[in-house]
């Protein structure tokens, strides 16, 4: 019952559009816990031909959804540091994991790792994230209205 | 002279493969400033209807890099903190400004707000830049050696 | 009447015991702005002999509280990121003002500038605050329970 | 001989002025790993009668500290975000870890955690470091220049 939830809270990210149009796959959701990889496509590059900055926090951020709406209540993000420690070439696969490291009533904290393949650290982040009174699938489908 | 330097920075940066797969254009570059905009188009949604954390991330991070390259030394970003505001809806235009908050010999540190054209706050950044020592444009181009 | 409020909240902010041991000193509560001081005392410093990198934090705080308890609802620190500029000598005055960015229902967000008098930038802060239901002065004090 | 210079560089971090006058210690200094202790006195606490956020943070800097300077490289605070994730009232032990995720040439990366003794989590930071080009302990002694 609660692997069928987290096979469809998987299925609802990866219908996500612009998870769709970067080409990340979000491979695992966990309770409290997220993964998901990405290739660097040539499209992903900045003008320096290294990884987006914007795309690496983009797989961190598809992580970070997975761990916090993992418990079936819409999570939005507040806020999100992160920290780059790598360049990275085109063609690199990287893996972004989300863990819990704190779950309150109405926010929750998360510790999200961008790495290579060979577990090289990329970036590393911590997400804040909101938790709604909404289900995030289920009969209480969200809105826009949050936390602010 | 400077002008065209300015100019030419920001003609590279609207080069840049992941801002056009978004659509994000450099509208500005100034010393210590920049300005980017972007539509949030059907894909850059989230599985939620509104615009993913990680497009609007990447429009700041592209004012971003128009501030903190504008002086012509290749700047990298160290460290970004992101709060997010206000949920967004498809077809809305979105505006990113960053300031220059403090120009050191190796790092530098801007302010980068992203607003509604109706002057909403959407998400407001701190930026920490690692400042090479290479041009961004002439004869010392960047190689992909940097902080760490 | 409105102005009593302010002042009645300054006075508390005054009467905080940690504040006191660092001798900072809560100059200025407006609507969503607040405004400290502080003396870099001889035991304000850390062991390289410059002002400790917790006692700036601290003073920012101070004014982080001021602006976010403008409302006379309890605010509490969710989320801070902090940025250094300038190590900071014995004897020095600083600074520090806080700026409301963005007032949610349940959080808000402020700006956070540490200054030299002569207006050099020490440190630069986002805060984020929780906004709980209970008055920060009045009938309906606080107690322990927060966000999380 | 390297047991030798941690232990040193551990005396020179318990002579911090500011950790002395907050009653924090510095137990442990590794190669990339820094503990520090400090129980909430009367003095630490907030307005609101629990441990004050400046407090805390002081603690996880001194972890930070103890963590960047093992290297015996003078490393300096650029940026840190710390999330508050509980309130602890008077008389509580707290303990504050930092463990090194990324050292770089002239930047490093910290993840510092402030638990109570029980292990419940109060604070989960990230720390990024400058390192500069002299000796925390030894023949060439830190100055007031650096990163900026």
């Amino acid at each position: 019952m609660r692997e069928e939830l987290l096979k469809a809270i998987r299925e609802a990210l990866n219908g996500d559009p612009f998870a769709r149009l970067l080409g990340i796959e979000v491979q695992e959701v966990g309770e409290g816990y997220g993964r998901a990889s990405m290739r660097v496509r040539a499209d992903l590059l900045n003008s320096q031909g290294f990884a987006h900055g914007g795309a690496i926090f983009s797989l961190a951020d598809m992580a970070f959804a997975a761990a916090s709406n993992s418990h079936n209540k819409v999570a939005v993000a507040l806020s999100v540091n992160v920290n780059y420690r790598r360049p990275i070439g085109e063609g690199t696969e990287l893996l972004a994991e989300a863990f819990e490291e704190s779950l309150g009533r109405s926010t929750a904290l998360y510790r999200i790792l961008v790495k290579t393949k060979e577990g090289e650290l990329v970036a590393s982040c911590q997400g804040l994230a909101f938790r709604m009174d909404r289900d995030f699938l289920g009969e209480r489908p969200a809105s826009g209205d949050g936390p602010n």
